[in-house]
């Protein structure tokens, strides 16, 4: 493509501000060329105010949340309001992937423990190993002498399921009972169109009902 | 449902650094709550400085970029660089919705007019009418005896096309010359998969070749 600056005609605006915003928007996950463009139009167009909250958002998450010290979920303590409350059953810890898994679960109300956040999953394909999942901290905090039973809760994906294989071995190693969320046909799911390695799971975990 | 601050369990984490973040997300077009979290927990787990970089730009654009006074589009300064330029032709005005708009009919290099951008379209739906899209504006610009010719350029929506039809109208009435973009068959387009609107168009408005 010929430089345009020597052409006859004028370049069009660079829009600095405009096109800084724009690729800065491309950040966020799933955000591409397009939509980043998009994003900051709207943003100038129609919501400043949302803009300047973003922005002040950003800064101060940024600057203030960081790993709680036990359970390593996200917080802007030393540690998280479930690692300091006394009303969670200390003798209880679930293994989940992420910050969202571990509310995910906290919505079901059927769980009174406490957590550990991996903040990722085993996956050799894209190089993340033990070293990267913070499994020495989930080792020690495991091994404290209060916790009798660890619930891995890890996604039932291929990583999830084999980091939850991973850290079993390791825990049952160290005579931590160690139980895995169920696998099965979801409430309210119809066997019709249930896909068949769920329905096999289900089969082979059935259980007695009188 | 219960009340749970007095019940046995404590709350999860109320994350406020991050709540605030995911509900600050929300202000870009076409992100809801599970999108807004997943976001807010991909910058603070992997691209913090991203997260920054997006929070300062977000600042500068809000404060610096507004609109040209000749041509209605953003820019930091008093006037865009395309209505600064003396290499444009000045007799042709070409007006279209919004600055994304106008970055595309730039990248055909196939006009060296300039431009008048609406930021918006005439929708009486929602309640948008001639005063909320800088028509007064436009009107004074197309007259200000320079302009030769005006290129509606607005999309070919419902809407696009009847901002296009009044504002044609209303400049016709003034004696100046007014255009459209051409419709038809896209290029690259085979006739199996274009919809029998845009053939119809095609038709209708064939072109001798010989």
């Amino acid at each position: 493509m010929p430089a345009r600056d020597t052409g006859p005609r004028a370049r069009a605006e660079p829009l600095s501000g405009l096109d800084e915003l724009a690729a800065a928007l491309r950040a966020l996950p799933g955000v591409g060329p397009k939509a980043a463009q998009r994003m900051a139009l709207h943003l100038l167009q129609h919501d400043r105010p949302g803009a300047m909250r973003l922005s002040v958002a950003l800064a101060r998450a940024t600057d203030s949340v960081h790993h709680c010290e036990r359970c390593n979920t996200f917080t802007e303590d030393t540690l998280c309001t479930l690692c300091r409350s006394t009303k969670r059953d200390e003798a209880l810890l679930c293994i989940v992937e992420t910050p969202a898994d571990l509310l995910m679960v906290e919505q079901t109300h059927a769980y009174d423990g406490l957590y550990f956040v991996l903040m990722g999953r085993l996956s050799p394909l894209d190089g993340i190993g033990p070293r990267d999942i913070a499994l020495d901290r989930l080792l020690k905090r495991a091994t404290d002498g209060r916790v009798r039973e660890v619930v891995l809760a890890t996604n039932f994906t291929h990583e999830g399921e084999a980091t939850a294989h991973y850290i079993g071995e390791l825990l049952a190693n160290r005579g931590i009972r160690v139980s895995r969320l169920a696998r099965g046909v979801p409430v309210g799911g119809e066997l019709e169109y249930v896909d068949a390695g769920t329905l096999a799971q289900a089969l082979r975990e059935r259980r007695p009902v009188a």
